[in-house]
């Protein structure tokens, strides 16, 4: 898609948005499934939820600037969940899992930030206040679970460092 | 490489972030090249010499953790850094161009925000205050650097759309 104007630019990101949230929606179960912390699995699950109201805006956007819904990979976000995979394959400890997973989570909620935020700029100089409005409730969203994230974390990586003694005691 | 401990998830992601800023090192003058505004490409410029005392920075505490200072394929990184290619591949209008950039870098920044936040936390935990030292002085030069690409945004941005519109004129 030859990128001519900033509209260009607004859908060709719109598109990249929409392929990350809608991985994350295929992605999220196997996060909640994998993660031995109840509470993590929890937060991946309600996140879901949130992803997937998350990609019904998007939707809306798309229908706002008379484009179809259509996405389109997004090498980022495929890098962010192999990273993710690999921390699945490689971890040798359920707490360290989390650990990672929870780290994984948080790269892929500032990639969504940055994203969105940019959306967001665009959306206002392009004169569409209801898609900034709908790109707006979501980038609280991400903030709200990263913020989450890290506060699951304190516990998480404790568990994970206590392990870490226990295995070499 | 089997993760065990918070120990081998701190190693494992000083790995991954090692790369991906070795990697900026090498995508910075390519994107200070491509650039069209003259504030943008400074700002690549600049960051390049920053990037490389991260580099130097992160190969100061692999010593600290007694690690040799090897890099570990970061897909997340090598994605972000596709997601430019495709900007520059696509863009068919200078403005459009930098604008294009100028987001796609603010992703960079992100993820290793994100990144560093989880290694300083780990950090702390694992009793490596000097690495932490480091570390978060990284940080605050990628949060910096963030805000800079965010102001040049402003007017980066107001051309594109004007250029969109002379095109459509």
């Amino acid at each position: 898609m030859a990128l001519k104007s900033l509209d260009d630019l607004f859908h060709d990101t719109l598109r990249d948005v929409f392929y990350a949230e809608k991985k994350l929606v295929r992605t999220l179960p196997k996060l909640a499934k994998k993660a031995s912390d109840e509470e993590l699995s929890r937060a991946f699950t309600n996140h879901l939820a949130e992803t997937q109201k998350q990609v019904a805006r998007l939707e809306q956007v798309f229908e706002m600037i008379g484009k179809p819904a259509r996405a389109k990979k997004c090498e980022a976000m495929d890098g962010l969940v192999e990273e993710g995979d690999g921390v699945i394959e490689d971890a040798d400890d359920d707490a360290v899992l989390d650990a990672g997973l929870l780290a994984a989570a948080q790269a892929v909620e500032h990639y969504e930030i940055a994203r969105y935020g940019t959306l967001i700029e665009w959306g206002k100089l392009l004169g569409l206040p209801k898609a900034v409005k709908l790109l707006e409730a979501t980038l609280g969203e991400e903030k709200a679970a990263d913020g989450l994230l890290s506060n699951i974390a304190s516990r998480i990586n404790l568990l994970a460092k206590s392990q870490g003694q226990d295995a070499a005691a």
